[in-house]
């Protein structure tokens, strides 16, 4: 039986959505290992816009759904409407959509909030034991949503400011190099630095590669 | 010595830009084999905009450079002020972008025109004898410049129409599956066809990475 991942995009460039290369290798590595691939975002405006050759802001607004259907080839769904039932496992890039978009983690930090849609979907797959892969700054999502009451063990590299915002949250934080793993076993969460520790793809996407043969073990 | 690749970029998403997943995969492949990117584009507006969960025509204007820096992490240069001095191969992915911006074919067929930026550095790598890769329909760039003087060989795949506005222009075509390449040593352009022929991106890495592969061997 071909396992249906999903991938919980968040726009498509890592200053104001998904980071590009973390969600395109995911996709990979996923497409790899035979998953058939769910790709979801919110359907909703962008928190702002920033352009990516001068990092700073940018006028106009672009929409979550519209921007993540240029990393997923135009099949993206609503998140809103997409159940658990439906899915094996779930996989969130990163990039600052990730802690703008998807919850206001880049703004708020551990007061942050988290889009309806996007917790329900969480909430729905860790209840169901189902496996969730967190790149990035993307376990701050997790943590929000997983940490009072699951006490998740994650990673986000080795920043100690973010570190220290996860554990207000009630995540465990473990430091990791970025072609590493952190497994949460008791959680079913599994998460790896990707950009936070700043190499290229090829280092980033060693990560990716472990975090989706964990994933994809938790599946079968 | 590290090599310097140049990546020729085009926007980013396949209806307006660069095809996200092959420009992605091949910067993955580049890092891998250990070279040094260079990462370019046009500067100036998009020749459209593309709504890419509807696939319709969109409001507003891009900047082509602007966008590329998504895919980029903001490290990208105006290919007018590239010169093929400082690198030692270009890789040019595809989506609809390199048909639009780097050059009209996508509206014009074999009597498209180039940006003027990308012509001066294509026809001087080539004269430089440095190897030039060609993703998806960025052949059909390859064709422009250097088919009727220099009769490349290159794929597209397996479509007859491109295939013969190819050879419109001077090129030969050889048709190739997914995960295959033409290699032209003479002119030393590498091709692959990618999402021309639609798979995923496993099947489309495949053949960026045999790509990434050949092109490295021309640069020892």
């Amino acid at each position: 039986m071909t396992k249906r991942v999903g991938v919980l995009l968040a726009g498509s460039g890592y200053l104001d959505g998904s980071e590009i290369q973390e969600a395109t290798l995911a996709l990979y590595f996923l497409d790899k290992a035979g998953a058939t691939v769910v790709n979801m975002a919110p359907n909703k405006a962008q928190a702002d816009l920033v352009d990516h050759q001068t990092a700073t802001p940018a006028e106009g607004s672009r929409n979550v759904l519209t921007e993540s259907a240029r990393i997923a080839r135009g099949d993206v769904r609503d998140v809103a409407h997409v159940d658990a039932d439906e899915l094996d496992a779930l996989v969130i890039p990163g990039g600052f959509g990730a802690a703008k978009n998807l919850c206001t983690f880049a703004s708020d930090g551990p007061d942050c909030t988290v889009d309806p849609g996007v917790e329900r979907l969480i909430r729905a797959m860790h209840a169901a034991n189902k496996p969730i892969g967190a790149l990035c700054i993307a376990p701050a999502l997790v943590a929000k949503l997983l940490g009072a009451e699951h006490q998740v063990t994650v990673t986000i590299g080795n920043d100690d400011g973010t570190a220290e915002a996860l554990r207000a949250m009630g995540a465990q934080h473990e430091n990791r190099d970025v072609e590493d793993i952190v497994i949460d076993e008791t959680n079913r969460v599994v998460s790896t630095p990707c950009y936070m520790l700043g190499q290229g793809p090829a280092a980033v996407g060693a990560g990716i590669e472990k975090l989706i043969a964990q994933l994809m073990t938790w599946t079968d």
